[in-house]
């Protein structure tokens, strides 16, 4: 069928055709199926729309980007035929009936995912397949090689490579740079990729790039990574297990987060980078991915065995969070405290929950003895290694070596909410102090965030200081307090412990 | 967060805007998840998409159609803020999880799916779930009941209302243009809304466009029903069982049929259009939908009882499908064997199925008793009663009722594709037939199709004509022709059948 182009200037990275309803038909293609486009020697394939009005009949409508990569322009004819679907198509309904795909069949999978040869409909019936009929760990392995292989790879070789996931939920997790800086010191090497916040008041690449630059391409991580033996860069600079993203982006919508292709995600991008020892944290509590113990021990075994499929030594360890990680919540805040723990001076929860993590991999990595690896890593932070490490790394990623936890400029207009009334402090909800956290700023606004000035366990009494606000303006400062004195985030409970046994008296 | 409107002039019926990733990311939204736009006191839910470059950080774009529904122009202020999940989405979800829903939650998810609340991708996930998960029939009655309320309905009031449908894949198939003058003739009432062909070569809509106008809305039906018993019209005209539709969508790009959600498709229809009654004709055959006899009886067992469920009584016919229903394939082809067949000069076996299924109809509508129905049927045609009643059809829906099978126009260019060979016919693809009328120009040239010359089973020589080509275009005969020549649709058996006693004893 030959069709004249309409061209609208819209980019939108998708091959879309939109076609009349009725041409579509006479084509005999359904709406989201495929046409190929004949344009002179190019041809184009495309998933169509169709539409009753918008597009007259005659009519084919392009995207400005598919037509330039056609080299059409507005007025041309162009003649269009119905393309076979690929072949990953019929794989995916494969998986839809409950059969193992094998490697070829994940990686064909894979492939087209990236080359843009599936809809959104196909790629989602995939991903609801896999939430629904689950993997193998064999299909497991398979596909996380496809992701990792169809995209680029670290290359650091010589050396092994040492790598660390904390699983999401907990607020104010900037373990990273502390664990970075002790790992590398020790001599390791340790190329981390992180990612920056969506839902949270600041990913580990937020507030890095309060220190320093953190978007680089492949061979920059591969030179700061050989000169220092770390990096905290942002995973979104280096095209790491890029089909991982699109799957992510199917994921989030429907709130699934099939357990074997979680696994896979994080797996993926520690392949990539050339892994061959992984640390997994597992943050346990209730407002976490991980709510119980059972579970932390399923993911476990499962990380476990998908590191063997892929040639990577995984060690987990289940860690509480119930609540934030020191008491800094947001981008400087966060950074200047993670500064504070390699200086010596920050909460002892944060430098704990560091050493443990680290001293994992210290043993692993042959530095430190079964059993003191987390006391070789404390020395190496008391000494000031680790803190000597990190202004070496900030400096490798352009960044100003001098820096100290000093100079970390936080939010200028702050507030201090007090407790509104007295007992003890059980519990906080992550969720709460996140959601106050981002309404002063977090984590665009990199000086806002929340300072907890109370611990957990402690009596508090009525005005007390709870914790602090900090941001960028008056008015988010306002709108950050509001919804503080709405939610409550510090659960107290009274003191009514010490009358139970009246009560069993009464009894 | 406040962005400029950017308004792009595409019109797609869906409700999205584009935001650059890093203000996405700001805003704590994920790509496909929702925002609302606050336009002065206007509020709008849109879907997400981010881009790294197309749209710069401060600017949302919107199609056309969106900024018009919430009066915004281009440069003007906008706020925006993260929406929540329609329910639905809980429901979804629940039944990826493999659990049940009841009849407020797929009441809940066919509202969203029609309020355009829920994005390809949620839609995607509940089809996907519906075919991995399938459902049960209770779940399949209020799903069918969700889908025929939420859309429009037939008022047929007083009598009752009888309807019949084919199971597709059956090419030339014409029998609704003799069954609903019969039926209607015999004094029945049937309402029959039919398809167009989208990758046949001509649907039932299509057939009937070349006798009369097809498109009405609900109450034009009514008017022409009331005063013929019967109407043989577009479904596509009336807004029955919208919601369909939109599943359908979903099912093609993967090629998956979910068995029950196929039949809730068909009774949602027929709910909507009120029938009491309800015929399906199951066409076994290698290309057609049921392939075996088992099948075809799981079919019949599932449409009966969800037949129950919505108060319909429905029973099923298994026919045979392995072969074009009378010998015309195309628009004005089959429309003139249709006449033919009420004037009384078709095939015998166009006549027989159709008297066999419209006999059921008479007799479960009391004017045939049982046993006589298709006696009866028979009668109504060459009395030519239904010939008249056809007519009557015709003009109260626009067309010509002097109208004779010699009037109708068919495609002046011809060839005849004669034998390759020497052997009986022991078979033929409807899929080759198909795409060779395709080829030749139907369904959108009218008058383009295949007419069937050889008689199945017969002993055919080596030039003899098989069947002809009928085109409106020289240029589009000559490729149905080469086109032809290379499938070979029908299949020879060599008279080897007389030398098998030789080999034997040979052996």
């Amino acid at each position: 069928m030959e069709l004249e182009v309409r061209v609208w200037d819209i980019r939108v990275g998708r091959n879309e055709a939109t076609l009349n309803e009725e041409d579509a038909r006479h084509l005999g293609i359904h709406p989201r199926e495929r046409v190929t486009l004949f344009a002179g020697r190019k041809r184009q394939v495309a998933i169509v729309n169709t539409t009753k009005s918008v597009v007259e009949k005659g009519i084919v409508a392009l995207p400005r980007d598919v037509a330039d990569e056609c080299g059409l322009k507005d007025g041309d004819v162009v003649s269009l035929k119905p393309a076979e679907k690929p072949r990953s198509v019929e794989f995916i309904r494969k998986k839809m009936e409950k059969q193992a795909l094998n490697e070829g069949e994940y990686e064909a999978i894979v492939r087209d995912v990236l080359a843009g040869n599936l809809s959104e409909i196909e790629i989602t019936a995939f991903v609801s397949a896999l939430y629904i009929n689950d993997m193998t760990m064999e299909e497991t392995g398979y596909l996380t090689k496809a992701i990792a292989e169809n995209g680029e790879r670290l290359k650091l070789e010589g050396k092994p490579v040492f790598d660390k996931h904390s699983l999401g939920g907990v607020p104010g997790n900037k373990i990273t740079l502390l664990i970075v800086p002790i790992v590398a010191a020790a001599g390791l090497t340790i190329p981390k990729t992180s990612s920056r916040a969506i839902t949270s008041a600041s990913g580990t690449a937020d507030t890095m790039e309060v220190l320093a630059p953190v978007t680089f391409n492949a061979q920059e991580i591969e030179g700061i990574v050989d000169k220092t033996g770390g990096i905290i860069c942002w995973g979104g600079g280096v095209n790491l297990a890029p089909a991982d993203d699109i799957f992510i982006r199917v994921e989030h919508p429907l709130a699934i987060d099939p357990h074997n292709l979680a696994i896979c995600s994080v797996m993926a991008k520690k392949y990539a980078v050339g892994a061959d020892y992984v640390v997994i944290d597992l943050p346990l509590g209730p407002e976490t991915k991980v709510r119980t113990m059972e579970e932390a021990k399923k993911y476990a075994r499962d990380f476990i065995a998908l590191g063997e499929k892929l040639g990577i030594k995984v060690e987990c360890a289940v860690t509480y969070g119930d609540k934030p990680i020191g008491r800094a919540i947001g981008p400087a805040l966060e950074a200047r405290e993670a500064l504070q723990a390699l200086e010596g001076t920050a909460p002892s929860s944060l430098t704990e929950k560091s050493c443990e993590i680290a001293g994992i991999i210290l043993e692993a990595g042959g530095v430190a003895r079964k059993g003191e690896g987390k006391g070789r890593a404390y020395d190496i932070l008391q000494s000031g290694e680790a803190l000597d490490k990190m202004r070496e790394i900030i400096k490798a990623q352009g960044g100003d070596p001098s820096v100290t936890s000093e100079k970390i400029v936080v939010g200028p207009h702050r507030a201090t909410i007090t407790s509104p009334g007295s007992g003890y402090a059980v519990g906080m909800s992550n969720k709460d102090l996140v959601t106050i956290a981002r309404a002063a700023g977090a984590p665009r606004d990199k000086g806002a965030g929340i300072l907890l000035t109370l611990s957990m366990g402690k009596k508090v009494k009525k005005g007390d200081p709870v914790f602090e606000i900090y941001a960028e303006s008056e008015y988010k400062l306002e709108q950050a307090v509001k919804l503080a004195n709405q939610l409550q985030p510090i659960e107290l409970e009274g003191m009514l412990l010490e009358r139970i046994p009246e009560y069993r008296v009464v009894e």
